[in-house]
């Protein structure tokens, strides 16, 4: 059984339920955008079935409900942000509104988000500042899931990599991927029905590629790309943890748990205004190009599927389980 | 049979085969530095192999042999780069010398060079950069051969990207990648001995995963990371060339001959101070993870193997075949 809510009233809800654990209101809001967002998108994983784990990780003070992210500008193109513990999403709102504003007059703007948290979907940060002509960047680290190339203890995390720029006569172009070759999800599916996984997602324990579900649990994923994609994970762990002074996959607590000290993870986000590269060319070039992609047949562009996801939900809503609707309303009352 | 040169000795015969071709001394010095560290590194598809095309190309106008690139400060954090159809290397040398100083103002920088050809190894450049102390991000795009994700027309280049950054008590920490699965000289290898690919490498020209090395020769190259990595080989190809105001890959002519219009690929720079950042800890940071993942049996750093060769180059020489080696003596001398 399923619950169908407008997003306004997932909004509502969301809010609610931050709320009743002590997250302060304008957080609360911030928080509740980003993850009815993520639901509306399609992207279910990042939305609403959060909820639950953030709200009990707020009343334990693994993250600070009432935090009040700091934004430094330490130069010209250089925003520090310390989310102090806080939610990762209204540290970024704050960071990257200062970036949006320095970076008419500087060209380029890079902005390091410390002692920050779980950001989920990295694209949805910057997609706001495609939408005002700008072309950014994102990345992020996350708790350890994947080994070195070589080895076989996971030390970094999935570490997504995320680009947004504007694009004639359509939403921002975004790009958005998580640098495992599949998500860790769909491992725990595998092996809570007993079912084998394919060569090549995951390594035991001792290192070894496993079909074995289970064993891939106690194991580490594999990166996109093998070799060539772990090196973009140790990239993106150097971007988001060791220029954000946050900390590395191997020292970050979980996200889904109310256990353990603060994650303190970082993200790490670049700002580009194109007007400064390529004058007014940027934007007609980026519709040419993807007019190139469309004309083959089976081609589509990025976040295509999210985007007709968002038409739907914009339309007739979304749609979640009644276990979590119970769950929710069950924690907005309390 | 083959020849050794001392690097000098490389470097000097370099020279002399650019100059004798009609490149300006200052660009054949810059062109030379390039590919004989490829050649010292052991990225031999990158070093002296490259020499007669671009001898050949200046000949031909293809690439302009005594272009001085224009390099024009925008904005505190942006430089603009026209490489005037001249060589990628003198061109994004510039650049780079001019973001190196703003840098420290401004905290972040970003370089667009446009009208460019070949850039060859894409962390040549910034690695010395991160020698300065700095963090810098390159992206290059390259002749059409990656066609979009479900489609089967070559429209993307490889388009590498390239990050380097301080790392205490060693060389800098340098990830090098292409975004193709596999080096297409391996598949052209492959066709010229009769052999076949293996799946997962190259599409044939109606778009279908092939084995034949010459269907995938008439076809497509696929991306590491499949669909995950195309997005990226997309997101390289709007930072490199719709940024810089240059050739996409299906613009762009060959890098391999004398024939057609010059390439004007372009090449995107992301160059940006730590201590704005993260403080003096940066270093520190990355020595910590380096040190992490080397606690691991069987994991390396990024850039080992290159800087093994580079040890050896430098104390014993370069090899190259004997072949090449009378052609680039009889090159220097007509």
């Amino acid at each position: 059984m399923t619950a169908k809510l407008s997003l306004m009233a997932a909004r509502d809800l969301a809010n609610r339920v931050l709320i009743a654990a002590g997250v302060s209101e304008a957080n609360a809001a911030s928080v509740a955008r980003a993850l009815v967002s993520a639901e509306a998108d399609g992207l279910a994983s990042h939305g609403l079935s959060r909820l639950p784990a953030y709200a009990d990780q707020a009343k334990a003070g693994k993250v600070v409900g009432n935090a009040a992210a700091s934004v430094t500008e330490t130069a010209p193109g250089a925003v520090r942000v310390d989310a102090r513990d806080g939610f990762a999403f209204p540290a970024i709102e704050a960071g990257l509104a200062c970036a949006a504003t320095l970076v008419k007059k500087s060209g380029t703007v890079a902005v390091a988000v410390g002692n920050s948290h779980h950001f989920g979907v990295a694209g949805y940060h910057i997609e706001p500042l495609a939408e005002q002509g700008l072309v950014a960047l994102a990345f992020g680290n996350s708790p350890a899931a994947i080994a070195p190339w070589g080895g076989s203890r996971p030390i970094f995390g999935t570490n997504p990599i995320a680009f947004a720029c504007p694009c004639p006569g359509r939403e921002p172009l975004v790009i958005d991927l998580s640098l495992s070759k599949v998500a860790r999800g769909k491992i725990m599916v595998a092996a809570q029905k007993g079912e084998a996984i394919p060569e090549g997602w995951a390594l035991d324990k001792d290192g070894k590629p496993t079909t074995d579900a289970k064993a891939a649990l106690g194991g580490a994923m594999v990166a996109m790309g093998d070799a060539k994609g772990t090196a973009l994970v140790l990239m993106v762990e150097l971007l988001a943890a060791a220029l954000t002074g946050s900390n590395f996959g191997y020292e970050a607590s979980s996200f889904f748990d109310a256990k353990g000290p603060p994650p303190r993870v970082g993200q790490f986000f670049l700002v580009i205004d194109p007007a400064r590269f390529a004058g007014d060319a940027f934007a007609a070039r980026v519709g040419t190009l993807t007019s190139v992609m469309l004309e083959q047949d089976g081609a589509r562009l990025p976040g295509d599927r999210r985007l007709e996801a968002r038409r739907k939900a914009q339309a007739g809503g979304i749609t979640i389980s009644d276990d979590l609707h119970a769950e929710l309303v069950r924690r907005a009352r309390s």
